[in-house]
């Protein structure tokens, strides 16, 4: 099994990652993906699309990566989106204070404490600058926002930020996106793109850094609504790991082990284990995507969130994670959103974040009122009358039978500020009374299967390395499926020389022509040159030899088992496609 | 023919692009691509991709859109990507100077006039605020950088910039990009995603914004190198409008029509219009690129840079582009960067950009070298001594028989600063030497095609949008290519009713899993559902009726001819997939 230094080996030697800019000394937390990480990453993304957008018919956009101001006071980020800091006194390096706690401590929710007692524990365990040593005790920790900060235009007048996560270019838009859905739920929306968040310390290579890619879909559907119909994801397996059995374990109820139950989408939603059904539609149609690009499912699992760890705004929350080196990495997430952003930017802007949905006709609709006699109120209750009178409103849309449980000329008791007053039956106006609606205004429930592309690369890569002997040999190879490796097959002519050069290099063209990813390789041994292509996750080699001059056929070598077959050239081009999408198998050549 | 407000009008009705924030008051120079728009945006670039990545053979990276400060201090970007700037006094607004000249005067280059004269321009024409009509003749004019700026990390120590360009993301790695090609030239490495422009500004919907997507292509070539193989392009035909001809144009010698040449790419170059067989071959590329994607190729052209509008590093440039609403825009640059990106980031970073080209055989280099006698020079020539020593060397390397002619006790004339000096020839230590090389490093040319999406995909929509007239009925329609509509078919019912809807349902499904990009609508009249998929460009509509019960076909409609033909269901995907990638026509059907 790969560990974390033969990926970052492998990545830079190979052209997968590598720190951005090292000539200048690098900038921690940024990557530029290289030859082979690139269109590693592209694939990743086009499988993404198929399955998650295509074939789930839903629709897209793509907002700009930075937002102005009001977008993110809505949201919440501008306020809320925040880590701690501690800063060195003496050698002026920033640290994350809930990180420097952790270390030093078995707390692992150092995150949750407030500032106030994260100052106390600093103080109480005389913790240390992890730079120079200098004690900390008496520093201040601040709370430092995790968004890039710009200025659109010139002058300070309109700061921007980089988006700290894709959805909110969905929210923000969504009144428009209603109406291209002609106003009908549930609709999808996905978008693809960069996030962005300002780390105060990146580190582990990919898995924590400043710039990203997430692969997000935002499904309104109607809180009262229908589920998803789970037949298309029925059968699929995976480990699931609840709440409940966290805290079975955490008990010692339970084993680690024994916790994570590998089951089907249909029973964990069927147990209650998924209780929402969307979620669980998207947790199947996950684990189908996850498993097809090369993530090894026995490293694999869903995590429920502890009602402690969710955000404020979600309902249910399960996350997908790999197993990397032996710790658990968030791939993704899968939150209840609720209609919180919507509520949010509605309450902001001043626009409506609703669906109308018409009632198939219209509807007679009973509704309980209150017409409060302020002439009685106002010298009754003096400064108070107002609120009484909201009061009443509320009692009578919440609760009409207290009211009409009232005898005549007794008095309602309502409660304002925690102060009870008594108004006579008479003084509220009370009525139930009929009127005609038409339709309602809907606050869509927001589910949201989020996917980060950089962490999901960077298990493919873990999860695909390996190493095994062929013919008495050490070699190491990346077994990607082919849909997803960034050459899907390379040429190779025997010899430089006797025209098999110049014929390689004639399929080299014609199999690019038919859009595939081809590498060209004439140099060293044929054994040496599998080997270069076994190590990036070549799936197919064609070599051509002497007998590709008598008969037209050249082998083709297949990388995880190196097993050989020869095939006509005029059918190579439409073999390798068939093979690289999956329509037919290396064993049925 | 389209104009602008048809196009806008359309890309906000039916989800092509919107104003970003619209509900917040929007931001000026931001654009949400939608349901239509982001489709048809990722369509172009993977056809980008396929043309000019694969189908090539180069490499791609993906870098990061923040880039740190030492990477803009090298490329040139800190000091010189500004955009001059002038304040209003009374109202605050900011606007561009070189704009408000050129509203006001018959100047086209107001750009390129130094800020001195720009003021006095003002000063003297009196010009005053568009906005409040306040007089700006003393107001100071100031560069203002293009660049949005952010700080990485805590503090401000480390700032970042959004890239105005994806080019110095791939040559800020140039060695390690060189390791991955094996040191070989030629070697193309290409990019595409954001880069960002601070507008002051923004203006023409998605013409000039402030944050937009950029498909780059740096090919490294050698200096002295063949070119490429025209053979593939040769044929290809395209308007081009050379320096030569908008001089003569300029100068009342030749009418704009008559200037503009229709020819191909071996004409173009053979006749030595563009003179570099890699630009001329990426031109080729290009018309082919523009044509497939639905440019009308009536409206476009290949247009030279006139020498005082090329960038100071570009020794030549090319621009493609295109006419909308009667005036000429900038899609694509294809220029000469020479070795000056290379050479900027090599002097800033002291590492090597240079590839080793290895001799076939080590040779024998003889060499001209002199050892200046500084004993005489110090006495002689003082303070000017070393720069008389550094004017020998560059003398000896450029023009040693200058040193041969000159007789014993005779002197050599260099030049320092404009000023000559004698030195005697047996000072000088002139000598010829000869050692041996096994190679050279060599600072690679770079030739770049640079394009941008949004104003490619603009441009599509306003060529591609008509009206015509069906069965005495005026309709509007997008004549989009089948291989970047955002929709490739739409899936009705006759009736929503008698199973119909169900049939089609399931063949929306069966269609979605072969990854065809597919809309539902069983709303309104079918001649309506029509209407609505031609706005949008959708090139198949598929029905299903009553005969569909009876012998298991539908019938598939034609956007453009609107004829239309019965297919058997179990053929529909393969039928569809192969009119959307051009193997098949409709008319063969």
């Amino acid at each position: 099994m790969a560990d974390s230094e033969a990926v970052i080996e492998l990545a830079k030697r190979r052209g997968f990652f590598v720190p951005t800019g090292e000539v200048y000394g690098g900038v921690s937390g940024f990557y530029t993906f290289g030859p082979r990480g690139e269109p590693l990453k592209t694939n990743l993304e086009a499988t993404w699309r198929d399955r998650f957008v295509v074939a789930e018919g839903h629709m897209t956009v793509d907002a700009p990566t930075v937002l102005p101001e009001p977008v993110f006071e809505a949201s919440g980020h501008l306020d809320g989106f925040a880590d701690t800091l501690i800063e060195c006194p003496e050698c002026g390096r920033s640290h994350r204070a809930d990180h420097l706690i952790e270390d030093h401590t078995d707390r692992e929710d150092a995150e949750s404490l407030p500032i106030e007692r994260m100052e106390g524990i600093v103080a109480e365990l005389e913790l240390a600058c992890p730079t120079c040593g200098t004690g900390l005790a008496d520093q201040a920790i601040e709370p430092f926002n995790l968004m890039f900060e710009t200025q659109i235009g010139p002058g300070s007048s309109d700061p921007g930020y980089l988006r700290p996560e894709t959805a909110q270019g969905i929210f923000v838009e969504f009144p428009q996106l209603a109406e291209y859905a002609r106003g009908q739920l549930p609709f999808g929306v996905a978008q693809i793109g960069r996030a962005y968040r300002n780390e105060i310390s990146p580190r582990r290579s990919l898995i924590r850094v400043r710039e990203f890619t997430q692969a997000e879909l935002e499904l309104f559907v109607h809180p009262s609504g229908d589920g998803p119909d789970l037949d298309a994801v029925a059968d699929v397996t995976a480990p699931f790991y609840s709440a409940e059995a966290q805290a079975a374990v955490e008990d010692g109820d339970r084993s680690a082990e024994g916790a994570v139950r590998e089951l089907t989408i249909a029973e964990a939603h069927a147990e209650g284990i998924v209780a929402d059904p969307w979620i669980a539609y998207y947790l199947g149609v996950a684990a189908e995507w996850y498993r097809s690009i090369g993530v090894d499912m026995d490293r694999f699992r869903f995590r429920q969130h502890r009602a402690g760890e969710r955000a404020h705004y979600a309902s249910d929350c399960w996350d997908a994670e790999s197993e990397i080196d032996g710790n658990w990495i968030e791939l993704g997430g899968f939150a209840d959103r609720g209609s919180y952003d919507l509520d949010k930017h509605e309450a902001h802007s001043g626009e409506a974040f609703t669906v109308f949905e018409a009632y198939d006709e219209p509807r007679e609709i009973e509704r309980a009122t209150v017409d409060p006699d302020m002439s009685v109120l106002g010298p009754e209750f003096g400064g108070s009358a107002a609120a009484i009178a909201d009061a009443l409103e509320a009692r009578a849309a919440d609760d009409p039978a207290a009211f009409e449980a009232v005898d005549p000329g007794e008095a309602i008791t309502v409660t304002v500020e925690d102060e009870a007053f008594d108004v006579p039956i008479e003084a509220t106006g009370f009525a139930r009374e009929t009127v005609t609606e038409s339709g309602e205004h809907v606050h869509p429930q927001v589910i949201e299967p989020s996917l980060g592309i950089d962490r999901a690369l960077y298990t493919v890569i873990d999860h695909s390395l390996t190493e095994d002997e062929i013919d008495g040999e050490e070699r190491t190879v990346l077994e990607l499926p082919a849909r997803v490796a960034p050459t899907t097959v390379a040429v190779f002519p025997l010899m430089d020389a006797d025209g098999l050069d110049d014929r390689a290099r004639a399929i080299v063209e014609d199999l690019r022509a038919a859009g595939l990813a081809v590498a060209y390789d004439d140099s060293g041994a044929i054994g040496r040159r599998y080997r270069r292509q076994d190590e990036i996750g070549t799936p197919y080699c064609v070599t051509v030899d002497y007998e590709t001059s008598e008969d037209d056929t050249v082998t083709v070598r297949d990388r995880s088992s190196t097993d050989q077959v020869r095939v006509p050239i005029d059918e190579l081009d439409a073999v390798l496609v068939g093979l690289r999408d999956g329509e037919q198998s290396f064993e049925e050549l």
